[in-house]
């Protein structure tokens, strides 16, 4: 049995755990894996390399995916790359594919078993854990590890200097990375995408802070935060609201508290170095759990499925849109965790 | 209202968010919290100190327990230290008591509440994760994550010297630890106190990994692991069974491969460093759950309870012998992470 | 005796060992000292607290100052400012003044001594690495550790995307941070302040390796880097150099090669987690013989001096312009490091 | 030109460093690198592989050394080895002979060059950073900041236990690691193989600070420390004595100060853990450092050299037995470090 594996979208702490997995379980079972390389684009373009038990042995530990990952999509072009696509399966005489992405990815993967019966398998992945098929997804707790250690480094400045610092996460859609990270900084306040941003609440909620004897504070902003329409407030005045978007939302926040406070404040924007790196422990048992469990869905045939990770137990279910869909940051959570410490 | 804090047994990471959390809610419904030092021992010579918001603001992230612990069991001398605590109690002018413990501080709140009626609400800790009321406990993934990091340093001497490394870790009755981290520092071959170690096996296959091309392999054996009674095998002799116990199960484990397997073995017993520490961001949040949870019981008045911890949900429970039980690991996870490497 | 002891400047990770140095040497010899807060500021306000052995005990390994710093320079109001400072020093009865600071709070205290004869001694302190007095200051090694750290992180995604990572260090006028966490990453190109950034010298160099294979580059580049007055170059257009500044420098850089090399570039601007956390055991070391070396000064009255560092010695200097001046970059060093990987 | 590479003794963060320097500046000058595998033991069997550019680019950050190591020494079987030796340097081809190690490997290194003018260049290596050559050794700044984390987290549980922790370090022969993550964790004593052990003196300074309040107490100790001839102590007795050798010296002085100062006491013998993994930012830039010199010195012929590291500057000097001799703890930085912490 010749077993395809592909990674797609963006690159996610855990990824070489679940392809390890997977070429141990399959090769147990006297089968062997070929890698795709670069997500999509390694099957519309037959790129590929062989995957040995010998050599992903040592790969458990590293960062990133070593078989390349990119957001090509061969149903952008339907007449070239997807024929391709679809040719390069059979020549690579494949007969199945695990795949493991975010909604994009595996909405290709969807639709090509879909319309052709490609058997495929799916292993959601999002650093943000936004898909709905995960109460967990592998990478995020090297995320939230990650920014909750530049948050502890941000805070003993922000103490030195009596200042307000302000941190921006990413999270585009979704606040988990936010709130998991800010509970565990101790954050003075959290903004996430999934609750407008309250700019009158949060300055009001550091003001008391500062009057009750705290000179520093520390904010966490998820990246995808909006800011309300600018209600008509004489402080908060329009110019302090006008651009968010331009620089990015946090340090549109580290402006307007600098303005209302009139405190020192300074901004971090952590980026890509959320998703890259060694995997923690969590996330290397999570992804290597994962890569068993798809191998054993493809030894038994259950192609047009896939994993999903829920209340601690791993289960295999139909490879559906709602499946793949977008997950929001429990507010239940975020309510009890900001409520709290208000 | 006055609320105990007391922390008992082995320290552990999160303790410090535990109480942090308590205090923020507490104070936060117009309460106040005095943290009992020294685990029971504090009750029984009523030692104490006030535990603040701003005093507990910074200590989320540092390790062990700022109110101390000990494993002092008032029970022992029921005629003056269980009088001196109960007097103390009431001298205190506690409301209540959240008792963060194992089975034996927990076991101790059992009967006191049995017996006297005490106000206490339980939060159970071990780092092992061997307790009935958690599927996981908080201290347990710092833990893995120090033990896979050591894992991953072993790793590469190994690498670089073609030797094998036998790791111990904690674990006296449990195999929690060893077998996450053992998994997720791809060890060769996993120990844990579950299932009896069997010698002949574990040789033979790390003999088959040196056969097909691993020069080097990684050993992680729990410190509680057993090994069976000596088999009246040849080369498995008496001699290199004679004492287990006497160094060790790591070296006793080491120098059984080297004189099986003729490859230099060496041992590292981590002990004490796998429970310092700043906790990972996800026991900081775990135990600002429980922190925030304990304290509703608290101030719901529900008395006698304890906080479990079952697929992700946090519930109330009856603080019973049963929920301090022991648990141990998951055999069928133990069987899928070490089948699929065997 | 009573010393005092201020922080001036960016914070910088072992300001608190020195601090803790200082006083556990002044305490052995039956003395004491007194913490100013926040700089000059806490002079000039008489904001001060007690430092004694005990308290300053556990906060060697903390980053930060527990004394807190600013920027504030009493000259900038000699009327007012200056008079209170002075006035102060007397009043606490103070008998000598320690100040660990920059080329900025360093100079105040140059001016109080030639000025006022006031009793200082002074330490010198920048992130940087770029003072004269020192060949390598305490938080330097610290800070470049978590760029280098940072860095592998990157390495891993631009790995697995085929992308191009532009790291932006601080450094507004040396490249110490830029050069050595970029030879430590082993990065592609590294761009510092001291060398004017050649642009058609850098596309050439990551198109040479792109040639030659490798899909992924990293480039290190120091925030005070300047480009050179655009060429008129009708591929380096005067649209991509237009606006270097308003964004930074980093973010530039990754403009340009994103346009010039047609590959998907990402920046990260790493900020002000350069300057905070635990510091190393390199700076802890340093800092602390700093410290016992200031006390030591202090305690024989050779005030009017600052401490040098200067190939592994510490040595008592006179405090003077020349030796808070700014320090460059070593270009041989830079050279033989950019010339080895050209 | 072809250029071999070898690597021997115990394993070290920073020789990979030190290799993909070599292969890098070689390259350039139109050479290329063949590694020797396992130290000596590789140029007796005529085991090899190549080493180029592409393949040693990402290996800076990775600790051990790709080419293996051991501690074969040629000349304990001068008529077979030794011959192999020489016939497999020439039958490779090999034009000269870079050799990175300690004393004994280095010593090979030296004899191979008198006895037959073998054409070597030497780069000292110790993790003990007891070499003469250097005062400071590549893969020591990465043991003492393992050993200070080690600390730092042994430190939380002495408190919240109010135990002392002893942590035994690496260092058969000198004091260099014990000392300095000694000095940077804040130990409460710190014991050398430099200093007979005063017992008496040591358990009178942890009484002392236990009568001033302070509960928990820190020792480091390296391996080699030694105890003098046992006192005739009636407390000190002759059973506390017996055998420091058995368990090790950590054991034995935890036995000692819980036997005397009546006081939970726990060891840690930290191991191989010290040598293993990533290395730290000055490790790489001194190793990348060392790598670059060292192929100046193959270039311009300089056989029969090592490289030495003095004041922060980098020399050739003759590969001589006072070159590679054993080199002490600095005493005065010792006495001053303890004598500032009595």
């Amino acid at each position: 049995m010749n077993v395809g594996l592909l990674t797609g979208g963006g690159d996610c702490p855990g990824l070489n755990a679940v392809i390890r997995a997977v070429v141990r379980r399959v090769a147990a079972s006297g089968g062997r894996c070929t890698g795709i390389l670069e997500g999509w684009r390694g099957l519309v373009r037959k790129m590929t390399m062989p995957l040995t038990v010998t050599e992903t042995d040592g790969i458990i530990g590293q960062g990133g995916t070593i078989i390349g990952s990119s957001r090509t999509n061969p149903y952008k072009n339907p007449d070239t790359d997807l024929t391709s696509a679809r040719n390069h399966f059979e020549s690579l005489g494949l007969d199945a594919l695990v795949v493991i992405g975010g909604d994009d990815t595996l909405g290709v993967a969807l639709r090509l078993h879909n319309d052709f019966a490609l058997p495929v398998v799916g292993i959601p992945k999002t650093i943000d854990n936004d898909l709905a098929a995960a109460d967990f997804s592998f990478g995020f707790d090297t995320a939230v590890n990650i920014v909750t250690e530049a948050a502890d480094r941000l805070r003993t400045t922000a103490e030195s200097h009596r200042r307000v610092m302000v941190l921006e996460t990413m999270g585009r859609r979704c606040g988990w990375i936010a709130c998991y990270a800010g509970v565990a900084a101790g954050a003075d306040y959290i903004l996430v995408p999934e609750v407008p941003v309250d700019l009158r609440r949060m300055i009001d909620s550091l003001a008391r802070r500062r009057q009750a004897g705290k000179k520093s504070a520390l904010v966490v902003v998820a990246e995808g935060a909006r800011v309300e329409e600018p209600a008509h407030d004489g402080n908060l005045s329009h110019e302090s609201l006008s651009n968010p978007r331009l620089a990015g939302i946090g340090p549109f926040i580290a402006r307007t508290i600098e303005k209302q406070l009139h405190v020192e404040t300074r901004t971090l924007v952590l980026g890509h170095v959320q998703r890259g790196g060694a995997p923690t422990t969590a996330d290397r048992v999570l992804a290597t759990r994962l890569g068993l469990a798809a191998a054993d869905l493809v030894l038994r045939k259950r192609f047009g499925s896939i994993l999903t990770y829920s209340r601690g137990v791993i289960s295999e279910a139909p490879l559906t849109a709602e499946n793949i869909a977008a997950r929001s940051l429990d507010l239940d959570y975020y309510e009890a965790a900001t409520a709290g410490f208000a």
